[in-house]
């Protein structure tokens, strides 16, 4: 649609270095990704790579979201990627991606994974959580996992511009922690008690048909899923207790919501100083991100619905206290796909490429 | 449709003890309360009251909910009700059903309100929490507040079956009180930190159109509302203190779900004792509802689904426990307009009237 | 849940005449027949069969609907189904149950089947039709497709009561055919140039999980599909046609519309004596269907909306006359998995049994 | 958000020609507009108007959308948006448009009005299809309603581009309208016989509570209303007449979807040379469309989903043709609220203001 104008048109890599394949394209987080830079100012769509569409014309398959070069879906080798790339954002399932990264940096091309094989710094510690997809691999690359940087970029940005690796957050991490960091980092809440319930859209649920995200089941009804022990809880903590300085365990209970797209965090936790008020707290978020575009910190007494970050990458942030009880409350609003997912990635994109983190970022909704 | 039998063929009262009033019929209560007793064994409806349909004919309102003597929508004045009913059942905004039912139950009709009027022991109570409805009012009848029987019928069955004044709990009030009496009856969990986390579908917000309700607006979207104060908060304080017989304060956050039915409450509790498993606090609550054919308690690692109970009077309840923490974690699945309100009243019409109370209920969903 | 008691006490083959087996239990056609018969005061499930989940106890895959003799999933061989049952419900896929059927029937098993495999006379036209199916398979039963009754209660209830084999008719010839076939009957319309422009909910795309029926790709959107040619299309001919009384050619297109259940079908006919009113054609409809109690022929001017027959056996009727254009306008809804597939069938299985079709069936929905 | 470049540095009134009222703000049709000029790189937004919401800053009311300019909403007093404007933008109940109009044009403010005030050529017309609204007005300005240009981009681009007052259309007809001229303009279709079977999401009822678009009531339904004589029959009629060259009479059904935005339209049409297939049709649409960037035609055997469509200006195409019966089939995807409203108002303001008509309009979507 748009004719990308590369940084510089003089000698170097940097001319071409805006050129990104997207691995698992037609998945949603592919699509996403295909879909914010599409309308991107810096960076070229130049390879689609994916398994099951291996072969098929892009837009054949997505006749709304056709690209000018119409590409062909291809198995995704990394020499070849790295031939026409020089970004690779990998949206795979969890244990596909650490297969191809160290060739794709091997040959030069930085990598955003949007999956969950880096985002522990410890290999360990992502055996014992991903137990399943750990049996079938034979992980050695713990030296990667140290590498690289867990992508929050109002929190990481310069370790993220400089990173061969980022490992993009999951949306349920994205949403709890961007309230709960602050109150953490100053140390203003107690570490204990924390209780994250969480909500998300099916489209968290991804793009392979299961019947639990029918529209038939998923329809007309809310549930818990995966109570105690949820993957994501492990992935909080370990960045709650680096932020935090001192181990923090938490309660995470994420439920299945019925709509296609959002995803609601309701943080508990008790003040430390009780004599705080809800604008006192606000206060503190609206200073952490002031400089922050993506981050919405909404006025004492307005709660965000998911519907009003729809399709941006915005998180819409909202604090409330009860003296009665000491309770902080902490509400945060994201779209999965964009800032729990895609947006986020393309975020991390942007400063590994030099721009602006919020570059091309869609940051308000069609609403209704 | 149902011929109904009268309890007795032979003289006195209770030949007629049948006959049931809706007043609000059109509202979600009424017309609720209108299908469950159109099905009913015994009960017969003989009187239709409301304001804005008044004089209108039910059939010609409601096509799809005929009545075999397709009533008249009147006015309700008490004595009217009184020559035809033996019962009504006042869905009513906060603040008009205790206008009516002194001069019901002067009538010797026995009443079901659905409201909050009479939720509360202590009218200080309701005026401290209701202030806006108290302000309008001059109620001095904290005498029928002290006599109203709080309706939850696991609870509450012998005080009802012999109440001449019911007051139906609200949906939030049901669903997080269900799982949560038990444990606090029998001093399992800490007094302190009890945290409610509920969702509800939008016809709990009445079918008076208001643009927070409108598909538009709360279809693929769900936010928090009132945050910190919600008017359920201490009616459900109430209760939780009463059964654990010292006062508690919790935490209580309601959340608006895109979707019609269902609401579904996630309570988090300390465990006492850290060495209670999920098995052993499902046996309690088994062991507690043994013989009360609405609640149904789920086996450990099964967590309900609201969709699980649209259109039945069933509580559907689970429990998990994080050893890591202690954290006690109970579900609870609703129907917000049957076990949540219109079911509940209908069950509390049946004790009353000396059925069981599951009489005619619906316990079984048409799935999906 | 409720105790069943048999035709007759005493001996002969009718004591035991009311046994059901259900092949293709977990299906949405098999889930809707158990719901439909727990609740049924003649019938006993006394066998489920299924493939994917054989060898599974049904109350621990269905939670929320269990049965009281808790049934453990068999494969469907029919000699052990007809030792334990009368009648099979068959809700299987396209070209399987026609494999089962003869020896259901050599072994004395009425059977009710839900698919396609029985629905035309002609087993060429079938072939025709499902030609991927016949490719598979080698059918050589032609006589079992004549005698098969298609399945209409209204319009064929003498030869189902008969029946050893009765084909449940599709969810949107259902719908279609039913306002449709009075007029066809009576001659009252053009024979050329019927539109039926019809609308679904997405369980009538079934349980296997496909993408296409995710809620992240149905919500929020509507679209035609199967554009000229679509199965139904032949089905609806051929009733219409030898209702009609001499061959009907017509348009029809399906569209999938983002809720669980509920299809309406709106067909557009030319009416040969242009002064004919609504009214007038509104009588028609209500004199056809007088005695029909799953039938309802709305007042003119009120037009059907599915959600008013949800979880019910009805079918909603509704006629309106545009005069400038001598244009009839028929509006059917129905709930696509009860009138529209499991419910239809219960009622050939209550004439089957001898018993009023509409026994057990339900036909008030909980409104909204 | 983005500093405006207005057309030209140098003197003149065109220096401030980029200036634009949005009156009736904060209904979907002026968030929408909002929405579209927010991110639109010439057009500023320098006055809102509004009744409900009058003296309150558009950044309180909207917390998701907010102006750097922060806007409070006033009455709409022509004078005072002349001063500040050289567009205005009306997205007002119908029959209050025409109040402002005439005042407006007389202070030189250029008008696109969402309203079917000016849609029709004749005041007679209007008036008899806009009963109501007639009976309270005393409407004289039949000059004003010829004068105004029937705003489909597509079809009317150069009247558009020098009109005054532009009368924005319907989003039934837009959709209607786009796959049916052609082939009315080239005399490929019968005139007789005309069906427009049109599907809606529930976001086309205003912003305005009613019951009926409450999400309780239009969730998991779908259902006709205004069968004959809706009022948006005339306005198609009028211009498939005007492009036909002769009367058209045709028949409309619109449907309720339940789906926030969304609109497809399904025509049936007869073939006056039955020789011709769907790929010739096709191919007359792409000529047709072939500079049109708003317009997509789909290759034969891909139907339009609304989905595709949300939230861009994007019409999608589709043609079929059935040889059994002659019969043309088109379809056609719109979003309600901006190919169907808002952005069809703005592509007309771009042509007014003498741009391509699809600056700064949104043509792909966030799938899913």
């Amino acid at each position: 649609m748009d004719k990308k104008t590369p940084l510089s048109e003089e000698g170097g890599d940097q001319v071409h270095a805006n050129r990104v394949a997207i691995i698992g394209a037609s998945g949603y987080g592919g699509l996403q990704s295909i879909r914010l830079l599409q309308n991107h100012p810096f960076f070229e769509i130049t390879f689609l790579g994916g398994k099951r569409t291996t072969g098929e014309k892009w837009n054949d398959i997505c006749p709304y979201l056709p690209l000018q070069n119409d590409l062909v879906i291809q198995p995704p080798h990394p020499e070849k990627i790295s031939e026409v790339a020089d970004f690779a954002v990998l949206s795979l399932p969890n244990g596909e991606a650490c297969q191809l990264v160290p060739e794709l940096l091997d040959n030069n091309v930085r990598v955003v994974d949007l999956s969950a094989d880096f985002r522990y710094s410890s290999l360990d510690q992502w055996s014992k959580t991903y137990v399943h997809e750990a049996q079938k691999l034979n992980r050695t690359d713990s030296d990667l996992c140290s590498e690289a940087v867990y992508g929050i970029p109002e929190w990481k940005a310069n370790s993220i511009s400089e990173a061969r690796l980022v490992a993009s957050p999951g949306c349920f991490p994205t949403a709890s922690l961007l309230p709960l960091l602050p109150f953490l980092n100053q140390g203003l809440i107690e570490q204990e008690g924390l209780i994250i319930d969480a909500k998300t859209g099916t489209s968290g649920g991804g793009r392979s048909p299961k019947e639990v995200f029918l529209l038939a089941e998923a329809s007309e009804s809310i549930s818990p899923y995966g109570v105690v022990g949820h993957r994501h809880t492990s992935e909080i903590e370990q960045i709650a207790s680096e932020v935090a300085g001192h181990e923090i365990k938490l309660q995470f209970t994420p439920h299945l919501v019925p709509m296609v797209r959002g995803l609601l965090s309701t943080v508990y936790a008790r003040l430390r100083d009780p004599g705080l008020t809800a604008e006192d707290c606000t206060t503190v978020l609206k200073a952490i991100y002031r400089d922050k575009p993506s981050i919405e910190v909404l006025p004492v007494g307005t709660y965000p619905a998911t519907k009003w970050v729809k399709h941006t990458n915005k998180a819409m942030l909202s604090v409330q206290v009860d003296t009665r009880t000491s309770r902080l409350i902490l509400m945060s609003a994201i779209d999965n796909l964009v800032k729990g997912q895609a947006g986020q990635a393309i975020q991390c994109l942007n400063l590994m490429a030099g721009l602006e983190s919020e570059t091309g970022m869609p940051l308000y909704p069609f609403y209704p």
